[in-house]
């Protein structure tokens, strides 16, 4: 496997950072996973833009363009011949002498490689467990940085009850998954956390809300409680490999009548019709 | 200069991790930072037992008992010849294919190395300004872990203002400083802020409560609003490297006289007495 490191293509085992990479002591750096489907990547644009965003938050001045990135991803799977999968991708401060203060003009370090996907379809089909967590995260869940400690104890923690993924709450309130945003049916009606500072914004997510727009599917971004998710109607999570997952129990509690609801499937077709839409005309 | 990585004293040239060491992508470790003074460590069983506790409440395992990282630590500083500095250490929870969740058996990435520490003389005697900034960092402050982005980000907010620290304040209570912890003086007595899920509890405040304690100075563990701060007689930060720092500023304003206070300059002469006796035994 060839990796995009720092604008070359690199062989995987030879991708070695060195120990004082600002990202390695403090997490001080950026991420994106995006898909590909049939060679081509789905909602490229859209993850690069994310991905100048969240640096930009934290002052982290990128080493390329938005078009030389978008050069570089592309022949990162032409030359990896990824057909149907991921890349990862993650920006560093780069290296300095550990100090939590740095002075301009750090060298950014900038990875990104291939990661196998496996469209889970069969879940998508039945519908998946997850736990509920205290939401314990920093502030700042809109910028997608390498601070993930907390999103991994949670996500551990559903692993370990055998649960597909962790539903967060802050304060009562459900804000998202470790790895996904979390979508709520009740009486026909679509209730998702505002994109706020306490969720990441998905792209999936985002892609979704002009579906129900363009469907005439009503939909809220509105704060849904913990007893609101328990009784609501259908529960599905979102995100860039798990797409339109219905959740079917949660904390060992039916929803719903414990399959997947009406209402989900329909957005689950409308999203691979989508995806099928942008990355066949390849 | 000599590494310990991985239990072997490796050239620091020579020192690198893989892309997908979990410290890396997640920030899924933990570290220390110990001081050396006359060529021995100081609180070093503390510093160590605090590691362990940081590492259980993530569940990361360490590949090495207390004695065994005890015993190469000292190694480490006599290999290179650390007389008068400090080490610093992170252990991560090893390399493996990027998911949040692990797999039990994974090998822990441990490295530890000589860190310059200049004792700041000049600033302890007349004092330093801080800021105070928007506590926004996730709710397992007593973790001493490697997501420390938000600390990054209000450390830098008060570099760039030429300011030593940024004093964080959530809801209005002063927690601590990004790398400090932060005492009050007011009518003589001491305040700062109890050992929470909000603050690491640091090696230097617990052996200055003890000091305090022991000397007979009134102290209280209790919350200390923005308003209390800034009207104190005295302010000041502790922390293995700053050690007794007075404040005389804060967002511009002087605190008491703007120069340190009488009861600050007696803690630091008890903490300077206390680093004498247990490093000049050696």
């Amino acid at each position: 496997m060839k990796v995009l490191f720092n604008g070359r293509f690199v062989e995987r085992s030879e991708c070695k950072v060195d120990i004082e990479d600002r990202g390695y002591q403090f997490g001080d750096g950026v991420y994106e996973v995006i898909r590909v489907y049939n060679g081509t990547f789905y909602l490229l644009h859209e993850h690069i833009a994310r991905l100048f965003r969240s640096a930009s938050e934290i002052e982290l001045v990128l080493p390329f363009s938005e078009a030389e990135l978008r050069d570089q991803l592309k022949e990162l799977i032409i030359i990896n011949k990824v057909d149907d999968g991921g890349i990862y991708l993650q920006v560093t401060r780069g290296t300095a002498p550990r100090k939590h203060q740095y002075k301009p003009g750090l060298k950014p370090q900038f990875i990104a490689y291939p990661l196998p996907v496996e469209k889970p379809v069969f879940q998508q089909q039945t519908g998946v467990s997850v736990i509920t967590a205290e939401d314990l995260r920093w502030l700042r869940c809109d910028i997608k940085s390498l601070n993930l400690l907390y999103n991994v104890m949670a996500k551990q923690k559903a692993y370990e009850a055998s649960a597909f993924e962790a539903i967060l709450l802050r304060g009562g309130v459900v804000t998202e998954g470790t790895t996904s945003n979390v979508f709520v049916v009740k009486h026909q009606i679509i209730y998702t956390h505002p994109a706020t500072n306490l969720i990441l914004n998905g792209i999936t997510r985002r892609k979704l809300l002009e579906l129900f727009q363009k469907n005439g599917w009503p939909y809220q971004e509105k704060k849904i409680t913990k007893d609101q998710l328990l009784t609501a109607d259908e529960v599905f999570i979102t995100s860039t490999t798990a797409e339109v997952m219905p959740v079917t129990v949660i904390d060992g509690q039916n929803i719903g009548a414990g399959t997947p609801g009406r209402l989900t499937k329909e957005v689950q077709k409308a999203f691979q019709h989508h995806i099928l839409l942008e990355t066949s005309k390849k």
